[in-house]
Parts: structure tokens; C-alpha cells; sequence
């Protein structure tokens, strides 16, 4: 015989055994059954698109796609996102159809690996669009859903935290002349440095009151008093108008009843040039990454010529599994029917019945004693033998 | 503005729109449902795979396969079967899991298209693999739930042909000498060119008793009355085997209750070289191509290693979404709550409410007279004004 072929899998590809899986599929069902309820429908879209369309139009960098020649000789993508193939959509098979459209999706989306570091290269999202509605009303509905589905999925102990991306980009603005060293405050935000962001405040060269208010920026974390405390920083510009958005968002979001989960943090920067307006990001405990990102983007419908607002999130489900209650225990009884040749119409029969019956039954043909004795009936709630030794 | 990107897709690929994607998810839901309760469990793998591994050992051409060369320079392909996989994960990670070994999918493969014929590049299946069990019972198990399946589907009429690619095999062993001209009438017979069949019949240098059996084969299609003519056929040899192997069969599906679904076709042969006994395949009324295929395969799993007997199905659900009732009429109620923004608070709290009761509610913010009048409530059961204008 030849040698056996390989096993191996391609770098951040991964099985779902069926406990893991069952548990994904259940998640996937609680978050749509809540999705549903707010007037969201289903759409998929295809695994491979067009490099010049989706592609260019992803928020995700190109070396990060995964790239092939179709036999046409065109360049397509393994989807990065699902985001961008539905405006697509909205924008070609349903440019007659009125806004604001209400789209979900659960689907899998891809990100080239570069190393062995356990990341995934292939993972699931559960992910909402609303898409025609600028009004913050539309925000408040994308963070309520979002807040609803992680109660939906079961996690226990999380916070959504919001901001605006003009409140920041204001704020540098106001304070800091030069548009790289800007774009430098951006990225320390990003990753969350705030060491770095301090460090860089000591060494440019901007006034007292100006280094106070970038300082002031990094404590903008917390609950509704940190509104008031914003307004006093933003003045009335770029970033004032952002603080106005952020305390009406807030009532909204009152009437939903979902600010205990909530946080507000003035400084949060998800993706460097995506978003446009409020941006929110969901953390669970003891989850060092975020389970979800989320945020208005209005600038990419427009890219497909159908200009319009829009606003939307993304849950991570492989992230979610960490974070929800196990299933063990949960799982249907399985029944094991074993029977021998001269039993065997008998034995089908009855397992018909008991399937029937809505429970979950395994057939077995054995032919002796020994084969029987050998069955331990492991992880089955029941055995049942229809066999010549059991008259 | 920049030129707006295009819409295209490559070829082969669709988006799925609402509409008839929930009747996907409601048509894989029922299978769902019928297949675990016959005790197979769910499995996930990667969309891509190196084709050293799972390429080699799938029974689709390299040439149709989608291949790419990933950041390791290694060749992959987006999986074009899930069997193979199952092969894969098996032999590996449940390769200390004792046989037989249930499994089932729901998933997409992929087939790289060549021209624009409306030829899906990327479709859907619903599939079972029972590995680990060389019994006619095993044959039969995956037979009933094929037949299970179909009917928790709602196709109203279909029928599941049987046969045993030994039974074709044999006959020709015995009649035809060259292994070349015995390869012609299969493909003949695998094309279900029965024209062709006979033309070749008829030039070929074989005795008058052989051209009979041959030209008798072409007439073995129907109910189980065929088996004693088939019987007839055969002789003791290899195809004499297969036509016993297909009388136990008949007779559990007969225990099975599913025999009025099922059609013996002693000539059928659904792929020319990956299967190895009992072969089968679903049509429903008015739809020429099958809307299900399977049979046993033994001798895949050795490839990995595990050497194996397995049977197993999958159904292509876009044919099958063609075959079954519309869900039209079935969809949940909506509601559109409409509200002024000073009546938002009361507004968002009763949208709450209405879906903590499972209703679905969509919402929207009004500005004033000619907005409220300009909404039709088109697609809406209900339309709830909670507006200025109401008090």
C-alpha cells in the first residue's frame, strides 16, 4: 500500500468536533431567534469575491486576504468580511429596495495567517447591518441588539464600551498641528498604550492647557458623568458635536434599558480609517479580546454608488464559545438498539418507532454473545438488545 | 468622487437574498432534526485544505478544484467534498475513537466552473457519513435515512434508485474481455447514454449469449421483482454476490417501511472509480438532475491511514430548495412602531416589550406629517404610531 497521506491542515485552519460545534449551533440559534425580533433578515453572500470590488472596498489591509486566479484569470478574495459583499448587495440586487435594510448574517470570513500563533485564519461571525438610517437613533439600535444578543448567548459578565471617532479626531485637532504626530496619538489609542500616548505628550511641542486636555482624554472612561466631564474638554466643535451625539445616544439607550452594561470611553479607537461616527467595542470578563466591534460607516456604501449611512456589528463566535455557559449535561439521550440477522426487521422497526418518538437511537447488527458482552453501551442512556440469547 | 466599484461576482458564485435563504435554513433545520435522531453528530472543517492531503484523496478532479498557494507556499484548495475531510479528522484527531462513527454536515464545497452555464461554483449540502461499518445494515441505514430525510424535507414525490457497482462490474467481467471496452459501457451507462450503450453493443466481437445479458442490464430498473431477474443474469460470481447484497438490502429497508420511495437500477453508476458497493441516488418529480447521491466507499479511509469500510449521502440543498413547498405566507407578522423624537423614550421601551413577546418590531424615527403619511407599513402587519400628531 502507498503511504499514508498527511493529516495536516493548512496554517490557522481548524476541525469543529461535534461538542464544540453543538454548542456553536446552539449560540447561533439564541442570537437569531434575538436578531430576528428586531426586524433583521438573513442574507449570505458568496465565499470568493472579486479583488477589484469587495476587495478594494474591505476595511481589511490586502496582505491579509487570501488570494487566487479563477480560471478567467481574475484576482478574487476568500470574503474578509461580511460587511462589505452587503453593501454590494444594497447597492446592486437591492438598489431599488427602499432604506433603511435591516441584514444579518452568521457566516465564516478570512484572514491569512502569517505564523503559528494559534490564531484563526477561518472564523465565524454572527453580525447585523442597518443600513440607510444616520440617525443616532440607528446607533442606539445596533449597541441595544448588541447588548441583547450577548444576554441572548448567555454571557454572564460583560460591557459594551462606546465612543465617537470625531470626538477623538476633534480633540486632536484642536491641540496638536501636525497630522502624523496626530495619526501617532490614533495609534497608541489603537493598541490601548496609554504609556506610549504619555510619552509622546511629554516630548511635542504643544501648549499647558493643550497636554492637560490629551491627558484628560485618557481618563474619559466610565459611566454617564463622564458626558458632562467631555462636554468641559470637547468645546464646541468637531468633538462637542461628538459629545452631543454620545448624551443622546445615551437616553436611547436608557429607554432600552441596557446602560448597566454599558461603558462610555471617549478614547476608544476600534479600526484606524473605517468607522466614521460611534464606534463600540464588547468585552466579557476574565476575555482579554474583544468578543464584538461595531460602529457607523458611512462612507462605504458610497463606494458602490448607492451613497448612504450605516451602522452595524460583528460578534467573534469563537470567542463567544469561551464566554457562555457549557452545554454538557444538555445533550439529548442516545439509545442504543443492538440486534442480531434473524431479529433484524423487529429491531428496525422498533428503532423507527422510537425516532418516531423523537428519540435519538443507534442500530447495531451483532452476530454473537462475545460482540454483545463487548458493547459497553458507553455513553448511551439506555441499551436496549433485541438478540436471539435475550429468548 | 472616484469612479463606484463594480458588482460582479466571480463565476459560478450568488448571493442567497432573504426569501430564499430561510427556506434553506428552514429545509436544513428539518434535516437536522431527522438525522440526529438516527444518532449522527454534527462536524465543521476547514474551507481550505492542502492538496497533498485532501485534494489527493477527493474524489473530484485536481481541475475543478479551486487550488491557491498559501503564505507557506504550499498548495490548498477550498474543500470540494466533505467526505474526504471526514476521512481526514477520522484518521486523525478521532483516530482513538472506536468504529462505527456517525457523522453528519451541513456546508458548503466548492467546483470551479468554466463558462457561464448557470453552474453553481460554491454550493450547499446536507450529508451523513457511517464509517466503520461493512454490513448490508450500514447500506441500509444510510438508505432509510435518505428516504427520512427527503420526506422531513416535504418533497412530495421522489424516488431513491438503487445499485451495486459490482453487479455492473461483474457482468461485464464475465461478457467483455478488454478492460478498455468494459470501461466504454460504463461510461456509457455512468452518462445513462443507453443509445450509445446499445450502438457499442451491437459493434463490439462478442457471442450472441453475452449481447443479451448486456442488452438485458439495460432493462434492470424497477421494483423488487427485479432482484430474481437480475438473479437470473448474474450467475455465482462477482455480480451473482452483488445481487444477494441487494436482496438482504431490500429486505431492511423493507423493515424500514421506506421500500415504496425506492427503485432498483442494477445499471446505475453514479461516479466511475470512488465507489465501491452499494450505490444510490435521489430524483423528485420534474427535477432531471439528482437531488441526492451516495454509496459505500471502502477503500477512502485507508488512504489516511484507517482503513475503513463507510457509506454515506449528501443532498445538494439548492436542488432541493426547488422541490419543496414555498414558505411564502409562513414568515412571523412584523410590526413598524413609528415614533416622534419626543415620544422616543416611550417608544423604544414598548418596541422592548412587544419583542420580549416574541414579536417582531422594527422601528423608526419620524420627523413629522409628510414622513408618517409617506409610510406605506408595505410589508408590515401592523403599523403603531406613538407620534406627536397622536395626542
Amino acid at each position: 500500500m502507498a503511504k499514508p497521506l498527511g493529516f495536516e491542515k493548512p496554517l490557522g485552519m481548524r476541525d469543529i468536533l461535534p461538542e464544540s460545534l453543538a454548542k456553536q449551533r446552539h449560540l447561533e440559534r439564541a442570537l437569531r431567534h434575538c436578531i430576528e425580533r428586531w426586524g433583521y433578515e438573513e442574507i449570505s453572500t458568496p465565499s470568493l469575491e472579486y479583488y477589484d470590488t469587495v476587495g478594494m472596498a474591505s476595511a481589511t489591509l490586502t496582505d491579509r486576504m487570501f488570494r487566487l486566479l479563477d480560471k478567467q484569470g481574475h484576482t478574487v478574495v476568500l470574503r474578509p468580511d461580511m460587511t462589505t459583499p452587503i453593501a454590494r448587495v444594497v447597492s446592486s440586487l437591492y438598489k431599488d429596495v427602499p432604506l433603511p435594510i435591516r441584514l444579518f448574517y452568521q457566516a465564516n470570513v478570512f484572514r491569512a495567517q502569517e505564523k503559528e500563533a494559534g490564531r484563526n485564519a477561518e472564523f465565524f461571525q454572527t453580525g447585523i447591518e442597518l443600513i440607510g438610517d444616520g440617525s443616532v437613533d440607528a446607533d442606539a439600535e445596533a449597541i441595544a441588539l448588541a447588548v441583547f444578543c450577548l444576554r441572548a448567548a448567555g454571557v454572564e459578565t460583560f460591557r459594551i464600551a462606546i465612543g465617537h471617532v470625531d470626538f477623538v479626531d476633534g480633540l486632536l485637532e484642536d491641540v496638536v498641528a501636525e497630522e502624523d504626530v496626530r495619526q501617532q496619538f490614533r495609534q497608541y489609542l489603537h493598541e490601548r498604550d496609554f504609556v506610549g500616548f504619555r510619552q509622546l505628550l511629554e516630548t511635542v511641542a504643544i501648549d499647558s492647557a493643550g497636554k492637560k486636555r490629551l491627558d484628560a482624554l485618557l481618563r474619559l472612561r466610565g459611566g454617564k458623568s463622564k458626558i458632562a466631564e467631555a462636554r468641559e474638554l470637547a468645546g464646541d466643535g468637531k468633538a462637542g458635536r461628538a459629545v452631543e451625539t454620545i448624551a443622546s445616544l445615551w437616553e436611547s439607550l436608557e429607554a432600552y434599558g441596557v446602560t448597566e452594561d454599558l461603558l462610555l470611553d471617549f478614547n476608544l479607537i476600534i479600526n484606524l480609517n473605517y468607522y466614521t461616527g460611534v464606534v463600540f467595542e464588547g468585552y466579557a470578563a476574565d476575555l482579554g479580546s474583544p468578543l464584538l466591534g461595531g460602529g457607523r460607516y458611512d462612507q462605504l456604501l458610497a463606494q458602490f454608488g448607492r451613497s448612504a449611512p450605516a451602522t452595524g456589528f460583528a460578534i467573534k463566535m469563537d470567542r463567544l464559545l469561551t464566554v457562555t455557559p457549557s452545554l454538557r449535561g444538555q445533550a439529548p439521550e442516545r439509545i442504543l438498539l443492538l440486534y442480531t440477522e434473524d431479529r433484524r426487521p423487529e429491531a428496525l422497526a422498533k428503532a423507527q418507532q422510537l425516532r418516531a418518538d423523537f428519540q435519538v437511537v443507534v442500530t447495531r447488527l451483532v452476530t454473537g454473545k462475545a460482540e454483545i458482552a463487548a458493547e459497553s453501551g458507553q455513553g448511551y442512556s439506555k441499551v436496549i438488545c433485541m438478540t436471539e440469547q435475550e429468548e
